[in-house]
């Protein structure tokens, strides 16, 4: 996406009309998000780039290929404007041909999980499979990793130092994701990312879920320019009012589009200008039932917002917020050709993509085989991690037996665990889950060689009356987070993902029951979307069998150790009270039996 | 305007309200142009930076200073998007006291003529006076310099391997003002510039007068985000319509607005999203009688667009065209304190100006005496110019008496010189101007002592019946450029200016009758602008009683040596035919008398 001397003349030529074009769309109709306006308009493109819009005939020479668009509105590619696709634990192949075909051609990306278990050299090579693939990623660099407070372990952290080099990299176009309590808590590192970004001319996106009044004002003293994170439409308004974009998200687990888009249709129409989307977290099996943004434009339309607005909010408005409108957002002269046949702004389903001028998707499908590279040793390494035994995932006490009132993390929701005080037998110096009340152990072990760290807590909500799941995906850190009703079988879950290296385990009665592998960092997969999704069934459909009736169990559970959400998580440092921003002692009280 | 580790910490904790405000802004109706509504809020200020907008009383410490704003309304401080303030001869000192007081507290400017008469070393002097003014300045590289076809002579070339340089400055925010034909031409600098700016992430600023159709696609497919020069509405519809962010000029000599505008208020009120305002060349007088941009926001309004629509072009609008609007634009948390207390959106009479937090100005003046700083050598050197003779000036032949049809540039408004073709006299080898037939001599000579080029040519308009005008101000290059109707008066009139370091000058009869100094740079004077206003009146009488009925004569002649201008110009190289880009022989046929 760089531009030189040489490709310039190229396309100064072309776009004189000198040299022919390559191909022309003919035929359609143009949606020009920049005016507002629908007009019959055809279209030419030399090598990746648009170079010019309305009559293009004298652009047509004998080579040039013509795709035909009678019928069909012409939009330019959809953005998701904050995406972690490795949460979809599709690698950016397989998550390029999942949401291609929907009309997503760009995404803007921290690509942290790969990050937090490869470091630079794991995401260079992304970044080189996302440049083969026909999805854009841009890029931001975390404004630090870890994520968490107190600081937990991952293969790679991300510094101030860091970013001094990497923010320099054509691939980077921000600082992402700057969570508001580093910010409020002025960590060097993060403030440090911003420094670096004010001299690198980057914007700095931010995270602040429910910063309202004074909190919100420190935040934006940093120079935050937009956010992701609203849990209501009133939240909506109090930010923008205060001068920032919003990127209403709408993922897999958070369903927040109906109620933030109240903002532009209930409050105020002229908010719309600076709302755009992003899915966050999407799920293969949602991609594939709903689409994705695609789907968030017709909702979006469903609630009352006009259709070019929508169409806006999906393209320039995200390719402003992030300072990528010169590149991406609109069908204009200059900019990328990544351009979508639609049947029409008001159904909007998207029937053929068009990316870096080249038509590569029809009908919900890419029309060719892409194939994901050969993984170096940094992304397919194994778990660096010793073998568990039973022994790992007994909550020892000092008392032989009794009872012991302990902190259970209390699911409410992906992303709210509340504090719940429960009472549980001690045996034999072990504190005791209960599936009776719905107590788990669960634990978080280092998994990238760096120290060993093993952590051991209690949740609920799961309601797993017995076995174990496990997962090597997880974000932000992507250590190893298991959770059961049984040490032995929990151990059996971690030993599997180490032996495999990878990849999310169901495990009942001594016995592997579903696994999925996911060789890619530990964190995805080259399968296709479909495969990934009924794989995914299969583990919801184990967990449910062992009695959990979460809509997605094991992403509920892989949620557990982000430390930037209410009140609590656990990392491999152990349990963390989030608004204190501590670690704590699960047992609360212990009482010997006399 | 940079942020550091330790102010970015003083502004958090400011945003949150622990440390106390250095001021607020109480009782007024904030213009939010982020969300178009308008409503009491209150505005806290840390240093330079708004922390608060809206209940701000937790803000208020003991020494928190207050402005009372009741019954007003707050404004962002406004934006000129694209000035070049030496063309008003104000030095920026000057420049800031003429023009803050009318509400424009940033200015976008390439300050190519302090370049081209004193490169980098002059530069860095302004950049230091801008940030000792009230006034911001937000750079933009010259594309090149000269910016003439062929290439004539300035004190400093800007080229790629300058950009390379200072695209890194903080200062800069874009490369100036690309002209079109060097984008066609493919000039190497000039794509030099683009190319480096792709790697800096700055944006590319155009000047593409009546480009449409295929030479307009070629120049957006080098990347150009904007324009400034569009001659009436439908050119403004088709660069929108392609893409491009549109900065609508309203200078002293073209009143482009009413057209222009048209656009909005007649084809697409959708258009007002992307466009802003510009004066480009203004002079003293028409700031003090008129206004600055606050009178643009007053035409637009008296056109018809909406206040906060024309509100919104003279602050955020230009603030994301330039991607400057983190810093400026609006009244937001963490943008910088440039706030204007204004009588109401509709009459919109600029009463106070905030910049920095700091109160500047009150009922149309500074509320402080800002001194200009003492100037080095290099902005106050002498013209670097050999004295000259009539001969100089004196049109040679090899016939002794006849006649010589010459082709004479024949002004039609400021910005468009067309062929005439004349019969003149010669007489003992030369050919002799002809005021009864409108024709004057006219030449531009080299001052930087690079190479003492003179050229010499004829043209049409000015009608002086007798003496001469020379000026060292005189864009782009700011060589010398002298006219008239007398050889020996033009003499006169140049080796004044040599003399006495630089300025404007009229001439006849062998006497000075009228000479404005300008010594900064030999195109800018530290008067206050009333007396430069002043001045030019002189001047403009001057030449009005030698027979001149121009508008503003010097201003006219001084244009000549833009060669981005339709059809005719002269420079140090010779006269100019800048539709084929080349020098051209003024005499075009010689016949003796027998």
């Amino acid at each position: 996406m760089q531009k030189n001397k040489n490709n310039l003349k190229q396309l100064i030529r072309a776009g004189r009309g000198i040299t022919s074009a390559h191909t022309v769309v003919l035929h359609g109709s143009l949606v020009n998000v920049m005016t507002s306006e629908i007009y019959k308009a055809d279209v030419a493109i030399y090598e990746d780039t648009i170079v010019a819009i309305g009559d293009v005939s004298d652009y047509i020479g004998q080579e040039t290929k013509t795709i035909d668009a009678t019928g069909k509105y012409l939009v330019p590619g959809l953005i998701d404007g904050h995406i972690h696709s490795e949460c979809s634990k599709l690698s950016i192949t397989s998550f390029a041909k999942a949401v291609v075909p929907c009309g997503t051609t760009s995404i803007i990306s921290g690509l942290d999980e790969y990050i937090s278990v490869s470091g630079l050299e794991g995401l260079q090579e992304v970044f080189k499979e996302a440049k083969a693939s026909p999805l854009k990623v841009f890029w931001g660099a975390p404004y630090r990793t870890p994520y968490t407070f107190p600081q937990s372990t991952v293969a790679f952290n991300f510094t101030q130092e860091v970013h001094r080099e990497v923010q320099k990299w054509p691939e980077c176009f921000g600082v992402w994701e700057t969570v508001r309590e580093y910010i409020q808590e002025e960590d060097d590192d993060t403030l440090g990312a911003i420094e670096e970004a004010f001299k690198n001319r980057l914007p700095v996106f931010g995270c602040a879920p429910m910063a309202r009044g004074k909190e919100l004002n420190g935040y934006l003293c940093a120079g935050i320019r937009l956010d992701h994170e609203s849990y209501d439409h009133e939240e909506v308004v109090e930010k923008m009012r205060n001068g920032m974009h919003m990127i209403i998200r709408e993922s897999s687990v958070t369903h927040f589009l109906k109620e933030n888009i109240r903002a532009v249709t209930e409050v105020n129409p002229a908010l719309a200008r600076r709302v755009s989307f992003c899915t966050d977290d999407v799920t293969a099996t949602d991609v594939i039932e709903k689409g994705h943004v695609d789907n968030l434009v017709r909702l979006a339309i469903a609630e009352g917002v006009d259709p070019m607005t929508a169409i806006q909010m999906a393209t320039i408005n995200s390719a402003e917020a992030y300072r990528i409108d010169h590149l991406v957002g609109s069908i204009s002269p200059g900019r990328l050709a990544d351009i979508l046949l639609v049947d029409s702004p008001e159904s909007f389903h998207v029937e053929a993509v068009i990316t870096n001028g080249r038509l590569v998707a029809e009908n919900g499908k890419l029309n060719y085989a892409l194939k994901a590279p050969a993984r170096s040793s940094v992304l397919s390494s194994a778990l660096k991690c010793a073998k568990t035994t039973k022994e790992d995932f007994e909550y020892k006490v000092d008392i032989k037996d009794g009872q012991a009132k302990v902190l259970s993390m209390n699911v409410k929701g992906p992303f709210v665990r509340k504090r719940r005080d429960v009472i549980l037998n001690v045996k034999d110096y072990i504190v005791q889950p209960d599936t009776e009340q719905d107590v788990l152990m669960v634990s978080v072990l280092e998994r990238f060689g760096r120290n060993g760290n093993k952590s051991l807590a209690f949740c609920s909500g799961w309601k797993l009356k017995k076995g174990a799941m496990a997962s090597s995906a997880a974000p932000d850190d992507n250590n190893i987070i298991v959770m059961g009703a049984d040490a032995a079988d929990m151990s059996i879950a971690v030993n599997h993902l180490i032996e495999n290296g990878g990849g999310q385990v169901v495990v009942a009665d001594g016995e592997v029951i579903e696994f999925l592998s996911l060789p890619v960092g530990g964190i995805a997969s080259d399968l296709e979307p479909e495969e990934i999704a009924y794989r995914e069934t299969l583990l919801t459909k184990a967990a449910n069998k062992l009695g959990c009736d979460l809509p997605d169990p094991l992403m509920y559970m892989f949620f557990l150790p982000i430390t930037a959400i209410p009140d609590y998580a656990i990392t491999d440092v152990g349990p963390v009270d989030c608004i204190a921003l501590t670690t704590f002692e699960p047992v609360l009280e212990l009482t010997q039996v006399k």
